[in-house]
């Protein structure tokens, strides 16, 4: 059985405040015990929020993040913090969500990664952001994320 | 069998223009040959548009009704031309779906009517509005309208 | 264990050829072995096709019968002739729905029946006609005959 | 915490050849250590299948069964087999619904009892029956079976 | 066609700043055309999020709104700014929903109004809180609110 | 706004250890701020898991429970961990379920209590319990709580 | 953290009536921060309404555009502008799908696009229409659409 | 903008009958406007019945065509007329279905063109045909035709 | 048109006897008309059923078979009689699977062939099996099952 | 037809205790009678549970397992048990995915293997987890594992 090296982490156990933005925010990171195996991590984020920088109104959205690590995972509640440290942040829609993905990158060096961004309408008319790093490396195995589009009412 | 008697229509099989506003579309009706019957009749209309009367916009709305008629069939024709002059109409969202409703109750003289309207979302939170002339009378069958509630992404 | 008589049926078992007409079809019944249980059977009928008596267009529906036997059960291979019996027979909706309903009525002098006929969209409005006998025995269990609301697109 | 009194089963914990027929099953019953208490229990059984009775073909259906019990649980190893009992056994669809109830009916002396029978389609028209002893006590919550009704395709 | 006096009103159609908590955010209200007249709005708001008040940490939920007017309408833009006034605001679930809920009632003395408050689970396990003024009136036609259940995966 | 005063808690806000059993585990209690409004709280619980009495193989089951609190709330947390205690107990499917349910009504003496408990198929047959401590209050709200029926494979 | 450049912008954050056709609706685009990097954007129009060039008679589309930016991304208020202005303008289905997405063409000189539009049913056959401007380039992420496809009733 | 050539027509715009067969039914075409453009379109017939040519009976498809045009594109009223041709003719379900394709290949000389016929059930198994004139064009996008599989009851 | 030579089938339209095991069933084959065509044609089975060779109880599955004809077509009436053939049969669910499909292979001798079963579950985990002959051909359109995943309770 | 051979199992068609641990789980396996036939064989198991080895609190996953046999199948009820092993077992959520496919892939030396577990969120962000032994050999069938993706509330 595999056990994880936590020895070097600083807010996982513990009482952690929200970071007052993603420049102050910790991201941190794990040894992966299975480095070479092609394993797909996938964390999905239903409550991101951020500010529209032209109006300073709440912006939500649906986010899901998938990657390959190669030598280091993320520790989720670090990234879980990292994401709430957007509450209070302006940002484009499609900036926000390449940052996140950047952030992650650098953090991680992974093989490869991805970002979904599910934002919810404004003007009646939402917007997606899908990016990843390059197609994902062969005889990996990655599913759909599986969002269902949106449809308005009826 | 019955035979509906449509002799008095003026639009039903004849190529009909678009009416400019809800005031000049003309709204028939046939004769109902199960009066007393209870009967319950559903229209639905998942096109409705109006617009804005506050900045011109166009809205939209999934709308419903239900009606037992009396003495009249509302010609299905005409119900779908008076809908589509609301296209260049301003009018708020309570107040559209009730003067409907209110229109269609005048025609008719129902046994019983009822109206749902299924606002798309502006600024992230879709209205919703339902309106009935009274209880359904007793005995007489009204399904649930059954519109998906609407949640956002994800 | 409870048998049912089927001694009198002219048409279960044997190949019979598609009615030519609503007035020509026969609709047969058999004796209910469970008279006074308020037992509630239920049709679901997704096939049901007729023309339209304007412009001899076909037009279709998802019908479903509900009803509580008294003395008698509808042999169901006589109800899927009979309703097959339509195919070439021009009917407004209403009339048509309640026809059917009002014939089987006759047939089966029944505790009661309801019927919810779900027409496919003409001109982008879909017409459903739901009607029934009156209120339903108190006692018996009614479920919902749970048909998805027509919703267009998306 | 309450105790199920099982010395009086003879096939829980045991194995059990499949019953030749229903009148051959043997259906038993616990004790209900909550008698008065109109606690309601649902048994779903989405694999019932007996014989048609004029052709010999097998007939599939789902089976939601809810009862109140006063003194006595059914024992559900007992009730699978009775089902499975049906196997080789020619029966109506209406027939064979409401017999299965009143069996249990003898057996518990329920306070009440309904069965939902959802039998797939012969000749493109599925029959539902639904029966139950009659309205159920006031005060106790029996929640719809929720079946999704038959749609053909598309 | 009726005609609604936003005579009064102070932030519709302009720019406004988010408000910075709960207690400076200004909810308006505009006359209602139709008093009397049983009509239910509902507002649907996917996008509610607060403080928890023992950690700090984001909370979300789904909140739904369905209110039946005597006087009064809430406007939808003051609406939407009063709970996003709640952004940075720690509170309990079930005293946060009520409390919007009692708003609410001081502004608009409706006939009624209920909320139904979906939060996000914490710990595995979601809360749901259920609130109205107490039974809808008679005669008005108030539809589920059809929040589909938390589930976990699968 | 409303507080609730926490000052007697036990678990909250700090690490606890899994109750080895139902009757050692510590269920607590806070004050309710609105006694008397029939608010409705609801708890999903999709993790539940014991064992089977007779085998000593593990059981599962989808968990909601509905309140409309008097004087005092369940502490969330504690709950948590009273719903985790029965990981190693072992109990029949009925009894696990209302035991559950009136221990929460020993605590909290609330004004009505449902608990739906949806177990996992076990011989192809699932099994649901439903109860409840009476019919509802009138004027307060509780909605379905939704759970998708069983239905096999296909 | 990445900032876009609006400064060349004359709609967004001001009041701008709706254009009286397509050929008069200004569509603006601002500079892609993340040029080369293949990221995917989507947006979802479920309010399209245009006009039949033969009837007259108002038609309705749920679009959504996927597109891959070079140096300049659509400003999403021109979008949703120039999408409105097809309002009072006659087009088929098939023109009007591929006439919207060779302007944006115009415009961005994306890496890719492609648009589907899923046209309401008349005469009980929807129309829809999907194009690309090629192959996605290698590497890049393109989640299906996932629009539901028309099934009609039942 | 593009417009159509619609001068060589004989049915849209004006009233025409049921076609008495297959063979007797007049499908017309008209010029694409966008020829190389690999454009797909699809029609979507949920409404499709013909005979069995054994016994005689109404048989019930759904059917999807989905082709790239070259320099043609079907008349959509025509091709509704030639699938309603089908009403009261007699075909096995595989040769219904390639005849249909086939025959809109000889009209159109598509680039590519493919059918998925999806047949009610007869005896509990519904039997689908999938055609396509051989693999799409490479840069073309052709989506699922996403149609439910048959499930049965329950 | 197409016309099927039916002249060597024995069963088709005669009253047949359920076949007492596999190997006594008789399956039929009829020319294909389109040969070197690629059809596909996928029957649906979703009520099968045989016995577990250990025990002796029932098992289910919803099965599903694709295949691409060479010279023969499957006759439908002798694969349902084929199917229910296995009631009364113990297998184990793998051999069962790969039975049925090598059977149709060797009657058949099509250009492929798969086969999708999606077993009941039977002690909470149900087992799939899917296999093919080999990669289907290239050219033609072969559509996913669809079949949804099992996902217990909740 | 085909026999597996079944005479080295120790705990098929015994009552067998629940293994203390993964370590002492005994997994078993039988010959397949169909090697190099590239079957798929996917176990489903919606029941899983572990413990968090930071806090031993219970977590939960639904997790999917493919694997293309070569000489042996593993035995279903030694999987059952041993994936009930790990219920008093500590473990993140990578590590315990990924020593269970490990463990198989030990045991069967299977042609491929792949897991998909999709864990219950912990602090509302679910972890999944997606591994494979490589890319599926060409020929396989392998479908989508279809586990909805999660998404919060509403
Ligand atoms: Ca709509
Ligand atoms: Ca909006
Ligand atoms: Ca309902
Ligand atoms: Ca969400
Ligand atoms: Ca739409
Ligand atoms: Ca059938
Ligand atoms: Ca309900
Ligand atoms: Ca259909
Ligand atoms: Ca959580
Ligand atoms: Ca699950
Ligand atoms: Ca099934
Ligand atoms: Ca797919
Ligand atoms: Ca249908
Ligand atoms: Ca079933
Ligand atoms: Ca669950
Ligand atoms: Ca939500």
């Amino acid at each position: 059985m595999t056990h994880t090296d936590v020895s070097g982490l600083t807010q996982l156990g513990s009482k952690t405040d929200l970071p007052a933005s993603p420049e102050t925010a910790v991201l941190e990171r794990v040894p992966f015990g299975h480095a070479g195996s092609l394993s797909v991590v996938r964390f999905t984020a239903p409550e991101f929020t951020s500010l529209c920088p032209m109006t300073g109104q709440p912006d939500f959205a649906h986010i899901v993040i998938d990657y390959i690590p190669r030598d280091w995972l993320v520790e989720s509640k670090s990234l879980k913090l990292y994401l709430h440290s957007f509450r209070n942040h302006g940002a484009f829609h499609e900036d926000c969500t390449i940052d996140i993905a950047k952030r992650l990158v650098a953090l991680l060096a992974p093989e490869w990664l991805r970002i979904g961004a599910y934002w919810y309408p404004r003007g009646g008319i939402p917007i997606d952001v899908f990016w990843q790093t390059g197609a994902p490396p062969a005889g990996a195995w990655v599913p759909d994320q599986g969002v269902a589009p949106y449809r308005g009412r009826g």
